[in-house]
């Protein structure tokens, strides 16, 4: 038997909280999750720092993977097979970029790609198609399984159907993050009627659209990922251990450019640190090998980079004020003087950050997020994008909200054994009494 | 105003998926919780191994301590408050006791305390009395406030009913985990009317003890953690990676007494393989430690530490057979010898654990796990003990279940390249036809 | 003790599925509940014919009413007790009034205040006010204390912070009904945190605040309460059943007043038919009377009422079709002419069933559905209405929905064994090809 | 297309609460489901009197049997399907059987059934083979089916599979109750993993059989069984008013046979009070009658029936006492004779009730409650009865336990307004201070 078709003796099954049960029948899956790559996602938490503010957010990328997986192989074998619009032949290809999809992940994805201008998207592409076990499996599939898989992921497959099964604005990977994340940190946000969802998903030529009996709970849903981008993802205390993090990585960078002797040499980061970094060592980051060098940091001669390490690992947080870029520069000019004047480098204790979402969006060809709309099928086999027919969602659609803080060591601007009059001041624009 | 009784100005909520919320309102333990060493159970996993099984229980002992403190809390604010038999001094004390009960854990406890002899409840009180934040913010409450905290969790505090709350058969301890361990891991186990519980609950001189109408609440309690014993703490992948576990630290150990040259140095066990750990060190061990070493080591020199590690980090555990030590040591002298002549180190690749449990069992002294017994009130006052009370616990009761597998790598017995004729022996007393 | 402050010996507690407990202490509260007024919420569905729908929901509104107690419970004795701003003696006002405020229902409230100009508020007043168990209860408590229940309800009691508890865009009804209504249903909209919006509301001079910090908690209190009148109570075939209902009882008024004679005499509704039911007539109707008299109206002689009951009993619905009132009437008219040629007299058989609703509005005087807006409180003590403080309410506040369906009998229409000709006219302009 | 594989045009779907979804997509379901006959057990509660213990408790027949019907779809549509051991002919008659396995539940049906010795078993053959809706449905598919369907239903079908699907230790029946009970209750008893057992679930010859690697998950379902009787079917509350229950139906059949003259005729009573209750009579009574009769008895002249009535629609039910049939049946005679000397009929006023249950039963044949035992697989194919294979099932089989309670009205007892000493004996041989 092919191996693209091969089944499992016994399906194997996964008991996952969110779906309840993960199944397994393909052996090429089963293979895939056996791979130490695929193992690794299991060192990367989904929510990078957010464990810091929702103590339950400690699941990882393994757990996620899986759930993407579990919510496509329903799609595909419950409610597309058999219809003449899905081609079969795809079911496998899809099944697989829904598991990979997040294959390149590295740990704290957020902050190391912003700090050393990496991208995970590209990472997934090489590691499926380098010198991986992944890309071993993939391969004996056949000679262009990797790249089909690595094209459906980096969204230049042919069959539009299936990049839009696995990314889009209502995709499974949404689909999942939304209910795992909820369930994990304990919100109420992040529910809506998936079951319902997937049962009126339907093949169109070069999407997968939703019949318009549905809209309710596609409406549940886009109100479902508001709330939890800024009940859960923006949320400032988690942006200050983020800030933190940044900061660090920067820091540490700098420190090597200099030439700083660090009493534990960052071995792991010593070609990321030269941006020349290589699929084979960037496997071998993960989050326990961060923790472990923030650890050793804490002890480092440098005061900057042992403070942040020792805030980042004993959660003594930034604090945080609402700051207006319109109107604020000036004051931000002057608090950076004064920072500088009370022995704070401001480049890393005085710092602006910025989060924003559109929470749905009609096409807008050439827009940063290019996600595709959500289209309706009326019951006559028309299409409708979704904002036209749902008045709620045509209320918020289009419209980005941005949101914007200034994060700083409140406890050392409070303690007055030091700089006590420049302090005073800075206290005073902060609205510090 | 005392720091005892020194409130927040606002109460501090957590978000939790178990309970909700956890509530705090008092600065003792606002102030226990920022301490580094209480930040450190973020890196240790309520469950060890068991994320190797159960994908979701990736959930941190910080977690679980948290959830302790809020059932004592409810407890003592709730249905305690203001009754006789209730002293209110030892309300802080509870809450304290509670947050800290797991403090000594360290990383993967179970195989750490197997294999170098250690105590986390030795470490518990060392961290509570010795030179720790946790200490300096106990010690502002009073001088002997530290050692009140240490007795409670030691047993030995003269308020039995205090020591009732945190451990008994019925405790907050357990009461959280097997919920907490139900939500991550997503079995359908673990559930009972924690909330019911708790209404009925009524301290007594030197005990806590059940209002007799919550009866059937208890029962299914002691099934939910019967259910949870078999399901989940002691499934047999769970143990296989324990196993796994174990023995790479048997052998990091051996290496080291026979003065082997790591390529890496591990320098965070040198005073444990000596038997010399003090508390600083102990604090400095951590989840992500052990497994930037366990990384490390997939590269030693060392075969079997080598092929150990690769095995832990990329989930290729050891498969199991059933094993009665009552009938089988021959077989398993003869499959020693057998894999000796393999070149497979019996001492690391053949390996018999033992799992037992007691669902509930009524006071003999002397014995092992000297948890109190669980006492019903019945309407006119008068204590029975559970199992005189209900049927299904009578039935359980005292009852010792105990489970033993023979583990070992299936993939180097199954693996023809070498040692055909051996390992066709090993096949055949294994049943792998 | 004086009636008003008397406790029970031992607190009373109902289990809910929605909020788990329900817990009573107060003897006035037991005492009401009780009484063979409140019993009689049993025996009327919480939302009507809703239940030929969705099959879960035959909730009563005696559930309903448990429900808002205890939500009101948990404000006054959790939230509000101690705070300066609240007058801890309107506690037990406020319980009695949310628990009694739906007291005045009768069977099928909605059609029965349509046909027969009915005002359950009214009820409501006239039965606290009146010769009944409720009344002698309420004046145990004061001479006037049945005058204030009654007031508060009537929304003219002089504190008006207890009116906006009760009856507000955010109220205990409101909140207790939205989530019984999504558990019995089994919909999956409906929830929201309440026990997070509970934290925060806070008693203002004259009204009920939200500490904005729970506004997102809100807003989604607000989008499920969309959804749920979209989905769930403006349900089109829910609105089926209602159609044939109220056609029910117009019918059978329209005999009685033609002095028709019934082989099944409706004693129980003649007062009503006569518009002169007393509260002793009212309190003698609930749905398994209006269900008794249906069955026997099955085998009456006039065609309609018989036809009309058995499709009810039977769940014979009438189909629809979208209807747009600003254009078709022209059709409609043809429509009713054709009716009437078939044999259908159309004030029967072709009915137009327009639903409507404002997700939530702002203040504006002299309006119909005049419920107070939400006010948030701002750190400062400021209050912002709501939908200035968020985007999203901002974006549908105001904005009226309305919905228009014809309703008929498709089965009717159908069969071909008569009016052939006229039937094929009729369905043309349906769209039935 | 033969009507017996006749699809719907589109599937249709029922929201339940307890399975999320009931799929429906075989005409002949869908028919039976709108049968007159099948609509009428919407007027039918699932826990006859139990509302009044549980308020949540107000689901009716219907909602339970849409259950099983979707229990049984699940498991021959995607566990048995394409098993040679399972025969695909008999996928319908498994779907009608499940879905009219408790058509002929009358009223209360328990109290009737005890009163009048009625046997709705016998109810439910003679609907299905009788002229009714239903009958014309299942003859449609074949002129047998309807007799199978009735066979299957009353276990003498040939094959044994499928009576062991709808009934056994473990069928589909018992899966939907306990869960739905606790839905609807709200108690925490009742869950288990059902879709695991039904993923284990396999046809052997002739029986259903259960792979032993779902012991764990069938143990959790016989102790929610095991709770729920105790906590919830046998609550001493809900025994009480079955008590007065049976009492009016008692006393309105001993009034009949007395020639008592009705206020309010009895007409839907009277074939039964007869004995000769033919089908035609019994589907015309459905618990809207019954109460719709209660409540006109209310003002009956018979002071018992009038008591008796009011007592149950107000719900002022009796209390009770433990009573040990063993040794007590002297005090029973004593109470007796004072009951009648303060003028309460002990016939009415003084009743014992006893409640018993078997937690699970192996076989023993001949006995009264001869469901077949569970049986396990092992992966050898052997199989097990499971008390065999289960430490804690073993330990509970067989053991029934049983519960007597002595009920009375308390508030004649404690009303001193007459028979003052007679009661003052009373009250000392019951306790009552």
């Amino acid at each position: 038997m092919a191996y693209s078709t091969q089944k499992l003796h016994e399906e194997k099954v996964f008991k996952d909280p969110v779906h309840r049960y993960i199944h397994v029948r393909d052996q090429v899956i089963w293979d895939l999750i056996g791979t130490k790559e695929f193992q690794r996602l299991r060192r990367i938490r989904q929510l990078g720092t957010t464990y810091l503010t929702f103590h339950g957010a400690e699941h990882s990328r393994f757990n996620h993977s899986l759930g993407v997986y579990e919510i496509i192989r329903r799609i595909v074998d419950d409610v597309f097979a058999n219809r003449p619009e899905w081609n079969e032949n795809e079911r496998l290809l899809s099944l697989c970029a829904a598991l990979l999809h997040d294959l390149g992940h590295g740990p704290f994805s957020h902050s190391f790609e912003k700090v050393f201008e990496l991208d995970h998207e590209a990472f997934t592409q090489a590691i499926i198609l380098g010198e991986t076990e992944v890309n071993e499996v993939l391969s004996r599939v056949s000679p262009v399984f990797a790249q089909n898989v690595s094209d459906v992921i980096a969204k230049t497959y042919e069959n539009k159907q299936v990049i839009s099964l696995i990314s889009s604005q209502i995709d499974a990977d949404r689909m999942d993050y939304l209910q795992r994340d909820a369930y994990f940190t304990g919100v109420s946000y992040g529910h809506f009627d998936m079951e319902r969802i997937l049962r009126v998903l339907r093949p169109r030529e070069d999407q997968v659209v939703i019949k318009s009996s549905g809209m309710h709970a596609v409406e549940d849903y886009i109100m479902s990922r508001y709330q939890m981008y800024w009940q859960v993802y923006f949320h400032p205390v988690t942006r200050s251990s983020e800030v933190i993090l940044t900061k660090i990585l920067h820091r540490a960078k700098e420190l090597s450019e200099k030439n700083y002797t660090f009493a534990h040499e960052p071995y792991h980061f010593l070609s990321i640190f030269k941006g020349a970094v290589t699929v084979k060592d960037y496997l071998k980051l993960d989050e326990s090998i961060i923790l472990y060098y923030f650890q050793m940091w804490e002890d480092e001669e440098d005061p900057i980079l042992r403070d942040l390490c020792r805030r980042f690992m004993n959660r003594n947080l930034f604090k945080y004020v609402e700051f207006d870029p319109s109107k604020e520069y000036k004051k931000l000019n002057e608090l950076e003087k004064l920072f500088e004047l009370a022995g704070l480098n401001p480049n890393y204790y005085l710092v602006v950050d910025s989060s924003s979402d559109l929470p749905y969006d009609f096409y807008r060809p050439g827009e940063e997020e290019e996600r595709l709309p959500i289209h309706l099928m009326l019951p006559n086999g028309e299409l409708k994008e979704l904002s036209r027919q749902s008045d709620i969602v045509d209320a918020i659609s289009g419209k980005r909200r941005t949101d914007h803080k200034l994060y700083y060591p409140k406890d050392y601007i409070l303690d007055d054994s030091s700089h006590m009059e420049v302090k005073a001041k800075i206290k005073s624009i902060l609205g510090l009494e």
